[in-house]
């Protein structure tokens, strides 16, 4: 119980109408029916390091952020465990076949990484992300603006019953409750409090993206937008978040990894390519390549001229590109061997300039 | 001239294969029959100004950055007029549909809006800026990897003629030059130097977008990347930049204009969405409109105990969303009326909770 000394005077004052109004019995008997518990501070499973960002922020003066001072749940897992390593996922209801399909991808990976996948429950991003991390056989946490006892939306139902097999649907209002807009905004803080990091998929100009950036920025979390095409109304709000500076850009879950990861331990790997013949040239040996031709046999001579390198050092690179396989000599002079491969390789000429280039690829 | 005293022992001895070597004369007579000239240092058109970053580079040891000697071009417009306002695009050969699309997009609106647009002449992304910027019967620049004489690609001898009509053919190679790979990395330094920022539109992970991004982060000039779907490889290198903080997000003509533009002259427009009629509301308003239902008329002691407003705030807010035909009393009781739209609105129940809220929007 609340002792009266605890409560604001604008709080009084605001639950003035409803001070009588007792249901603490028949909400945990309604929880009950549902396979739903009330868990507190004190429980075993109350998650409250994951918490203590917002009651630091509330204690900065952000009214918003206040704690809750319980949480509703439904499911199997147990709520601390669950929040060890979570990260949300969310969006925008009406979603693009873009956004459904990466939201999808990212929250199966992150599951299968181990993550739990934290989202709202709403149609478009947030059904796909928690699809995706029961479709990896991985844990998933839906935070409600409503009681667990209700299904919201209704079209989400079966979802919401899947989420509690493998996790957690959680609430901070009681069975019962519907949702309304104020509820949205403060399940929203608690989206982005409860997870290390609140990764946008996609969001209009207008949206909830605001909300949570705000949010996770003052609770100090981590918010990553995935990019989309700048043709679409549903990726301009992550890319506003990402041009303001708000947000991280991350492309696969491994970048969400990174962010949200331990310090060095979970760097996401570089994207690579095939590698080419001619990537361990460089310098000299580089500009002696390009001078050679497929077909035409030439001097050294002709080539330190075409290369703009001394002959010296070309008749020493010569021999190291045979070795490399990258050229041969089969009469008098020297080619390139057909093996390799170089699009913008063209005949060159007798006006070939000095350059003192040192930078590593061509457009 | 240049005077041997001028020059490094290193390029002496680089160049040893060709010093003897002398076309200035048939060189500037090639130029001149295609229509070219050389614009050296001290000519009216020199854009001494624009290649000033490359000597600060090379100053500080860069040697890749070294300014050209002189530049051959080809077309109508003054050299250092066509560059006061220029922005490069630049990107893959190999662009996706999208790519292109944003490419032209982007370089029409640019070129529409007084600046020229500098690229490449490259298939792909290249010749969609070029194009964009025609299409605008605006100013643009190509700037070659080989002589101001070549049709380089083969595909773009008229896109190149295009260009002269109404912009330059750039080269600091002499005609009869042909295209080289160190040639493309020698030219990409130009391309970020002669403008005040480059934009790359789609590039593979392996590109020259890398080559460009370095040599822009050198010379100080701005770098820019617009972001596409992370599911395609075209725009892994974008998002690479990125990601790596060496490029900003950019998404549409305003947004480059404002990154290259004068300061605080050229500010991108916000985007903005309809507005709503709960707009204006906040606070306690929006609380007590939320707790209004559109059929069912509820005195204002229920609608306190349902908004958790005090009784005295809500009998002085209920009147002033009649004023803004948000609420109406036709009988006993106060109801929402029917204009207003909000999804999210559904049957509240005695148990609203407490919230003190203050952030702006639900998601």
């Amino acid at each position: 119980m609340i002792r009266s000394g605890d409560v604001p005077d604008a709080v009084l004052e605001a639950t003035s109408s409803r001070r009588l109004v007792d249901k603490a019995a028949e909400d945990l008997a309604a929880a009950r029916r549902v396979g739903g518990r009330l868990v507190v501070p004190g429980d075993a499973e109350w998650p409250a390091w994951a918490l203590l960002p917002l009651a630091n922020a509330a204690g900065r003066g952000l009214r918003w952020a206040c704690p809750p001072l319980g949480l509703w749940v439904r499911g199997k897992a147990l709520l601390s465990e669950l929040l060890e390593r979570a990260v949300s996922v969310v969006g925008a209801r009406a979603a693009t076949g873009y956004g459904e399909h990466v939201a999808t991808d990212l929250a199966y990976e992150l599951a299968r990484n181990g993550m739990t996948v934290v989202s709202g429950a709403a149609y478009g991003i947030d059904g796909c992300a928690h699809r995706g991390a029961l479709n990896a056989e991985g844990r998933t946490l839906a935070v409600l603006a409503c009681g667990i006892d209700q299904s919201y939306p209704a079209g989400h139902t079966q979802l919401l019953d899947r989420i509690t097999g493998r996790g957690l649907v959680v609430s901070e209002y009681p069975p019962g409750t519907q949702p309304a807009r104020h509820r949205f905004l403060v399940r929203n803080r608690l989206i982005a409090a409860l997870s290390a990091g609140t990764v946008v998929v996609e969001a209009g100009v207008r949206s909830g993206a605001r909300n949570t950036a705000s949010s996770a920025a003052a609770l100090g979390s981590v918010l990553m937008a995935v990019p989309g095409p700048v043709t679409s109304a549903m990726s301009a709000g992550c890319h506003e978040l990402l041009r303001d500076g708000l947000a991280t850009t991350v492309c696969t879950a491994a970048h969400v990894i990174e962010a949200v990861g331990q310090f060095g331990d979970d760097l996401a790997p570089k994207p690579t390519t095939e590698s080419r013949p001619t990537d361990s040239l460089e310098g000299d040996a580089l500009r002696v390549h390009e001078a050679l031709e497929p077909r035409i046999e030439q001097s050294a001579e002709r080539i330190a001229e075409l290369s703009g390198v001394a002959l010296t050092r070309v008749r020493a690179v010569l021999p190291a590109l045979e070795l490399l396989g990258l050229a041969d000599r089969p009469e008098t002079g020297w080619r390139r061997t057909k093996a390799n491969h170089n699009p913008t390789k063209a005949p060159p000429t007798p006006q070939t300039q000095q350059t003192n280039n040192q930078q590593p690829a061509p457009t």
